[in-house]
């Protein structure tokens, strides 16, 4: 048996995404990685949520085989390695449809930084990707749905935008741990909430100055950060 | 005693409706038929939800006669039956008032499929039926419903798109069993959420490609389906 | 000790309004009245739901004057009495700011007729009245409030329309019971919520024809209604 | 150990901000005050809710200084006592990221006055700050954002609008006790988003009359007011 406390913490929080509102029915998972044994832990596909224990979580290496558990795992496992192996300093992917950032997604719009609940996790838009071609949709449809959100990074710090839209899809988040990358997934779904309306209440809305998004980003994160109880 | 078994399910997927908030009230109903014997269980008219019991279900042959039961059964009976005698290979029926779905009813709009949430379940867009005429609704109005439905589905794949909305009234859903019926109601509900946040989001959202609806639908349908443990 | 039942049904009915999510904090009030004692049984102004007994209910006459009950009764209480006065059928009163019937409210915006949802209540739109005058507003202000509504009834049938916004203030719902005045109450939220979301999926929407209106009412009205266990 | 009372009576309320819906994680803060002494008690920084205790709230004295308790007080410390030392009737303040209050501020637009509910708390439009310049955000960037509310209330009654939305980050509220600013967050929330829901069902809306503003205002404020139980 290998792996027992990240498949708890992985369990805990694909629960912790229904929890919080994230999830409907079955959709959404979430993934952790133990980096020096090159294994993932991700949750199974399709499993109901008030059925679902620790031991169904699904160890996998990094080219996709199952190394233990009965069930198969997600359908977007493939997803989730290609942003392990592109991004090297995260340690848990989510995935969900939540409504409103699902909303951006199939609209094919960023998520504007309109104030500061967003810059206090994401340091500028949080991006939509360019649609799949009609071939990479038709073959390895879940690898190619990893390669165009880093390819959509590449001039972007995955570290400061823990987020994207998959276009015409929904959201994929990140973070250090599953449970930073869960954290944020909430955080993705208010900011988008908090967007749409502030569209509505001021259509000529305009993106917060780049000296208030890196005010309150380098507040929460960096050697300078002064929020919450670290370093005390 | 009869179909005490379909009775119980009818029972516990009438309240789940009700869990899932899709109910206000009394409004909604599921069944569910027995195909071999050619019965059909229903909710009973107008009862309480907190006072609902398993044994007021109702037991009625294909023409509406009650056959088990004392209590009226619902309102929308012959839309129901005139689903299960069109559609052949449904086992369950839903009728609710759920919110964002009533709304694009009563608008008149079919719900666009502008992702893979919608994909996933919808195999295109949800349509939305013709006005029933003056005649049809003073005669024979549930019975009417049911036939405009059947009309709206002659070009169309009932397994492949298993809900309607009914003009200036709200959704009919169906499946395999009555379990997937509820699902279907819940999965239409927030499809319908998602499709009016995209359409303030991007006023020029334009339908998903067709090699992307496939792709969705064909992941959890048919022969080729790999979502979930199905064949595990 | 006077009405200890009718005491006891506005208690709960007020808290029923509390938990169907019609209140925030101590906002909105229900009234019964004993026709034929000629006595209003109503919620006291100002006490918080979870601190709320049966005994804090105040009885007071026609003409507003405390009768038995230790607390002042809620200021609405010349409104209500109002219109009891001018509508002799019925026998409970609510107020409530309900997020979406007070928006329109405050728009001095009736709510349309979209739907069989809004047509099983309400035989037509439901209206919001002229703004009372300065004069009004500042002497008898509460009086007055009744007295606009019972104008804006004067060629309206208030057994078929059981409610009204009133201008710039928020929604007033009545019904033959305490219980049905709540229970339609929690409807015109319901319809209220749905019109907003059907004006934005379709801004050319258009009222529901008259004899879907009629044949929806009727369903549930009257010497022909067939929805429910009535008669059975 | 000092103000024990003051702590406990912060702490419930810090946890009435998470039980009313208005905050997600960790964000929002309440603080109280003693007058006499001198003294705030306040949230410690990022605490989660369900871990924190009354143990964990920090008072510092009105130059900031830690004088009790383990944890690091609220980044915003410095914008609650800007608000103490410029409103000297004031006993409690309360920060949040709520949903639609802060998609105003988001916006740099005020919520206008559009109906009673407002009215009842709130005497005329609850404003929206200047943006903060650069130097001002990167130099004491809390401390200035309690001097650009205090600048924006110069020509305004702090008492008579007991909150404000900071431009592009969320709104602050207070009022005479922790209760009572806990109280007004709520009503803002509820007023803001009645507000939004109000302009989309009419783009033409009118703020209320200014009689109107006055009669609600003064039913709950003031030596004439006569809403609640006070004086009985």
């Amino acid at each position: 048996m290998m792996l027992e406390e990240l498949k708890e913490r992985v369990f805990k929080q694909n629960m912790a995404l229904k929890e919080n509102g994230l999830i409907v029915l079955t959709w959404g998972n979430v993934s952790g990685i133990d980096r020096e044994k090159g294994l993932v832990v991700i949750k199974p596909s399709g499993v109901q949520y008030d059925k679902m224990k620790k031991e169904d979580m699904v160890v996998v290496d990094l080219n996709g085989n199952v190394v233990e558990g009965n069930l198969r795992p997600s359908s977007d496992l493939k997803t989730h390695l290609e942003l392990y192996k592109a991004f090297p300093e995260i340690g848990g992917v989510v995935h969900t449809h939540s409504t409103f950032a699902t909303a951006f997604a199939q609209s094919g719009v960023c998520i504007s930084a309109y104030g500061t609940t967003h810059a206090d996790t994401f340091y500028g838009d949080i991006p939509c990707t360019r649609k799949l071609s009609q071939q990479e949709i038709e073959n390895e449809y879940e690898l190619n749905t990893g390669k165009v959100i880093v390819e959509c990074f590449k001039d972007k710090d995955y570290k400061a935008i823990p987020a994207v839209l998959v276009m015409n899809h929904g959201p994929f988040i990140w973070g250090d741990s599953p449970e930073k990358a869960v954290e944020n997934a909430i955080i993705l779904e208010e900011v988008a909430k908090m967007a749409v309306i502030s569209e509505v209440v001021n259509p000529d809305i305009r993106n917060v100055d780049k000296y208030l998004l890196k005010k309150h980003y380098e507040r929460k994160h960096g050697k300078n950060a002064y929020y919450g109880q670290k370093g005390k």
